[in-house]
């Protein structure tokens, strides 16, 4: 088979545990399917800040860039909190972003059956709730020009949100066709009783929507879709948005299912190349103790192959062995019940592997 | 007793009836105590595009700036809105906020013992939730510059979001203010990883803090308040954040309650000043039909007795009563389990102004 190439970022925090099991899953695929990876391993976030004194240092970012795929485990923790901009992880995450042309951040919020009971919603309002924020990444009020100034009131800070007709369509193209493939329903989110850049927003996709005459829009307020996702979770099928407002819906999605600890994303730009992560943090008060899940991780490996790869039986393969050692009762601290029986790390890896 | 001057704008959708019965509560308050209330009526939102041709007339800015306070239903509609920007009642709204200084929007959301059933979060999530989201309400990204362009990629859309240490502080040592008469802990929530209003928000509010050594502060990053919210609903006591962040956040907490009809809200100023609606819009589908529920415009009269008249024991008089009417068991539409007992918009005040 081909060889194809992946750079590996494991991070901080449970990001070298988790992405280790997510490793061995990669290799039993090579194993069973016959395919070939390459792995590349590289330093990113807090770590390269520590070793390399830059967040994304330049061979990481070449790495990525000579890669089929990225995987990401986690970055960031309070060790870095209070460090100057240049020096904190997160300058890392939007650097890569927007080095790798990754413009789109796809965020699947499903639930799984037995975690349906962690959530902290009725399980009626949660039922069949399977939708996927598709959210822009690489523009908005995280990219536009931010400075202070000295204004007529004293010192003033200010951020600038820019989109252009071209950003706004390629996304809402993303989105559409990731409908079609769905449910065929699209729900584009913006502000455009406020902002301008929400208004060219819903003009590029009201003269896009035609296209894809089998899909149903609707045109949702931000603030109303922060309530209906409380209200009719199952309503929803695909959410399109831009970048601040993806960032806060995605997360308010993940985190209504009650499977935060489970949900991966992919970040895609022109092409097949993609960057493969978990939801979940870092989490640096359980790093290092080998108790940390790792089927996010396994799952963004299940997407990449989905995504990138088109390997889509293997893809299958590793979402099947998940839900099988899910249903044989195993579980990890963060999602048992009985806490005193959880399996750590390695074990839920291997368990997953086994059922491959 | 002294008049006061209270501006009365009914607006559009149900806004004229559920106004109707706040105003019988304001007159029976006149008899009980004594009070004498001068009130005066201006159109505004969509009625004042269709009869005066702009949203915020002059005369009826005029009339608030020489009132004490006001009182309004609510604004807007299916009809007005694929208007020009200048003839939109939202358009309106933020006229009216800027012109009358009304830099902070104070927005309770407590869960009715009655309505618990209601929410789509499991009553045991719920229990003991009572917050107050105060959101900075004329500045940020609502006011900033907003424009078009031609950029390098064609057509541009840009808003730019400003604030001035002025505008972080007083909003903060409103919530502070707020926080110390309640639990005394405020959660102030911000973007510092990435936007630089909200670094400058972030300091404004850590060299505020030790003025108030008794409230405990923590920083929230608006993504993770979003599932805080979710997840933890009753850890919450003041959230502090600025103008698009309490948008959304506002809404979010309001629709969590599952009190969203009983709702009320206050924008204030310097000085006592303010301006009371209900948290619910227009809602143009029930509209004329008298079964609107009356009672988040009555209790923003409750809210206006407490915050610009200092007429508390009224306040809770008007409180009581709508309890005890919920308590015996009558129900406007929205909010009955058995719509079929339902009662009318106009028999609900009647109700509440018999148990005053
Ligand atoms: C860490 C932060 C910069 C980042 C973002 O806001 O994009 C994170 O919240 C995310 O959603 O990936
Ligand atoms: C109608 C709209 C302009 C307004 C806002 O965004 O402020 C509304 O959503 C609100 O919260 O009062």
């Amino acid at each position: 088979a081909e060889v194809k190439k992946i750079a590996v970022i494991a991070g901080d925090g449970i990001g070298p545990e988790v992405v280790a099991e997510a490793v061995k899953v990669l290799k039993k695929t090579e194993e069973l399917f016959g395919y070939k990876f390459e792995l590349e391993y590289g330093l990113f976030g807090g770590i390269a800040i520590d070793e390399k004194g830059t967040p994304l240092p330049q061979e990481t970012l070449e790495m990525c860039q000579r890669a089929d795929a990225v995987l990401l485990g986690a970055v960031g923790g309070p060790k870095w909190d209070n460090n100057p901009k240049e020096l904190r992880p997160e300058t890392g995450l939007l650097g890569i972003r927007k080095a790798l042309g990754l413009f789109s951040n796809i965020r699947p919020a499903v639930v799984f059956d037995c975690l349906k009971d962690a959530s902290t919603l009725k399980p009626e309002v949660l039922e069949g709730t399977d939708l996927i924020v598709v959210r822009e990444l690489t523009g908005g009020i995280y990219f536009g020009e931010k400075f202070r100034r000295e204004g007529a009131n004293g010192q003033e800070a200010v951020d600038t949100c820019v989109y252009n007709v071209q950003e706004v369509e390629r996304i809402v193209r993303q989105a559409f066709e990731i409908a079609q493939k769905r449910s065929k329903r699209l729900a584009s989110v913006d502000k455009a009783n406020v902002l301008e850049t929400s208004r060219l927003w819903r003009e590029t996709v009201n003269r896009i929507a035609p296209e894809y005459p089998d899909v149903e829009l609707e045109h949702v307020l931000v603030d109303n879709c922060a309530m209906q996702l409380l209200r009719r979770p199952s309503s929803f099928d695909v959410i399109v948005t831009e970048n601040m407002f993806g960032d806060i819906l995605s997360d308010e999605a993940a985190m209504l299912t009650g499977s935060i600890g489970m949900l991966s994303s992919a970040s895609l730009g022109e092409g097949s190349f993609g960057l493969y992560e978990p939801v979940h943090g870092s989490a640096p008060d359980i790093a290092g103790q080998g108790i940390a899940n790792p089927i996010a991780t396994i799952l963004s490996v299940a997407l990449m192959f989905q995504l990138t790869f088109g390997y889509a039986e293997a893809g299958q393969v590793i979402e099947n062995a998940v839900k099988s050692v899910l249903d044989a009762g195993h579980r990890t601290g963060d999602i048992a019940v009985d806490k005193s029986k959880a399996i750590g790390t390695k074990e839920m890896g291997d368990l997953i592997v086994a059922a491959m």
